[in-house]
């Protein structure tokens, strides 16, 4: 086995980029992976750019993840990002840091994912470079880069006084297979330990995938922009939060409703990581196909989101530095 | 002391934000931080990107490099790679990962460290977005960004037989001053420990700061491109190593000649981390202001690099995996 799947220490710098190039397929860029710097077209003029990292231990657990899903969701949060400007997914950079006995086959499984989730959430968009580099904790960095063709950047400052309040994609979903796996899948001492599926219901399995290779709805990005969207963000730490930001921003509150949030509405409204996407729009305006009505944008008031009228007393998403305890599992 | 300068796992991720924006200066960009994406100016319809890791361990040690020498030198590496595709940097994003216990005044510190470089380096350029997240490695993953103002790209794999091999910036000295850290600023066991400059000659103190806060000569990249360059690379990891690289891309040998290389050649063949600037420029050029002819370029022979008119048989540069050992210091 370790004779097929060397270390990536083994191998050295240039050998592991190989095979990581070999499975990314052929460059879309002016100057694609292998000089000092890619150079990547920016048709109207502008480039949209953004940049989220994945950690082992905060982000994701090996036991819980395979490197496929990894190179996966590395990629659909930052696609999401791309998305939630109104914007066009182009190409990604990846900076990868991970320790010297680290597997190939890792990697290779990284670059897999990284090049899936591209294929099936943004078509055009590749990886056009990065960086390799050693450390004792796994971590994905990667840049996305979209272009607006020409429309304008859909902000979350945008939200006016009567606006309508609506999603596109899944809300919950992730945080209930978060949940799963912290709840199912560790050992007595809170050790995570891979993941059996054979006891879960389709529903649980469904949202365990939600959790470790969420398919944020990319392409509504534009379609928002396009139908008039006042406001647009990605849903990355739960719906209460991320509103109250736009809220914030806006110098609005939004005012939500539980009654389209589904079975579950108090992970929905908490639950992080589903990267739906957030939006308001004037009042008048058909929602396009994808986008449901949550609410609606009033004049701010104490609050910067009611949830059926009332201040929001749960928890309300997730936040990097309070609720990450490395003893949890 | 803790009072004043809390944890940023105390402080919460949007008090740990607020504290670096505001040391980051008003943004440049269409949009800057604050959104899901940055959106930056592509005026001539393409954007030059790169990124570039620092991680604790194999890239820097607390013990050795200031916050303030982080934010400088993550900022730098990744400027001269925007350089060395003859363009202008313009924006940076940042990838923070930290431990919660990182104090805040050490993330003022990068955040004044990477203002710091670009004022220095590239003035126009600004952080215009980035992520925060929490790591048991200090990890700072930076993206650049550049414009080349409608000149074509200077890659890797145009130098030509009887090109002339040209460098600006220094070479050797970063190489000196990491073997200084490592061989006076250790313990008995190996562990680093503070840099005292009081024993050190005004030379050797010269070669730490070329360590900790590298200065590439960041407008010779544009300089060289209208110079009519015929191929540019920065110099990262050791003069022969990056040379070879060019030499393979290119097709061609690269004949290296040490009598401009300074009183400490082998330093200058084999030391990483000057970024200086390697160029090849049809045999005709006048080389313009700050850089050297040290060689030509021949037709591919048996080696990619001569050394002297011999095959260079000391150490070339750096490779992560292979010359990183984490018990060095």
């Amino acid at each position: 086995m370790t004779e097929h799947d060397p270390a990536v220490g083994d191998l050295g710098e240039a050998a592991v980029l190989a095979r990581i190039l070999g499975r990314l397929g052929p460059s879309d860029a002016l100057v694609g992976p292998g000089d000092d710097a890619a150079v990547l077209a920016a048709p109207d003029g502008r480039v949209v750019a953004t940049t989220d990292t994945l950690v082992h231990g905060p982000d994701f657990r090996l036991a819980w993840s395979t490197p496929f899903d990894l190179g996966w969701k590395a990629a659909a949060v930052n696609l999401a990002d791309v998305a939630a400007m109104g914007a066009r997914p182009t190409a990604l950079l990846v900076a990868l840091a991970m320790p010297d006995d680290t597997r190939v086959s890792v990697v290779e499984g990284l670059a897999d994912g990284l090049r899936a989730a591209c294929d099936a959430l943004a078509p055009v968009c590749r990886v056009e470079g990065g960086d390799l580099t050693v450390s004792d904790t796994l971590t994905i960095a990667v840049t996305a880069f979209g272009s607006l063709d020409g429309r304008e950047p859909v902000l979350r400052s945008g939200a006016r006084e009567g606006d309508v309040v609506a999603v596109a994609g899944r809300l919950g979903h992730a945080g209930r297979g978060l949940a799963l796996l912290v709840d199912r899948f560790r050992d007595d001492s809170g050790t995570p330990v891979a993941v059996g599926r054979a006891d879960l219901t389709p529903d649980e399995s469904a949202d365990l995938d939600a959790q470790l290779r969420p398919s944020p709805p990319i392409a509504l990005g534009r379609v928002a922009a396009d139908a008039g969207a006042t406001a647009l963000m990605d849903v990355s730490d739960g719906l209460v939060l991320d509103a109250s930001r736009m809220a914030a921003a806006s110098g609005v509150t939004l005012e939500l409703s539980t009654d389209r949030l589904g079975a579950d509405p108090s992970t929905a409204l908490a639950g992080g990581e589903d990267h739906a996407l957030l939006a308001t729009f004037p009042a008048d305006t058909d929602l396009p196909e994808g986008f449901v009505s949550i609410g609606r944008v009033t004049a701010a008031g104490a609050h910067a989101v009611l949830v059926d009228g009332h201040a929001h007393a749960g928890r309300g998403g997730w936040d990097p530095y309070h609720d990450w305890d490395a003893g949890r599992g």
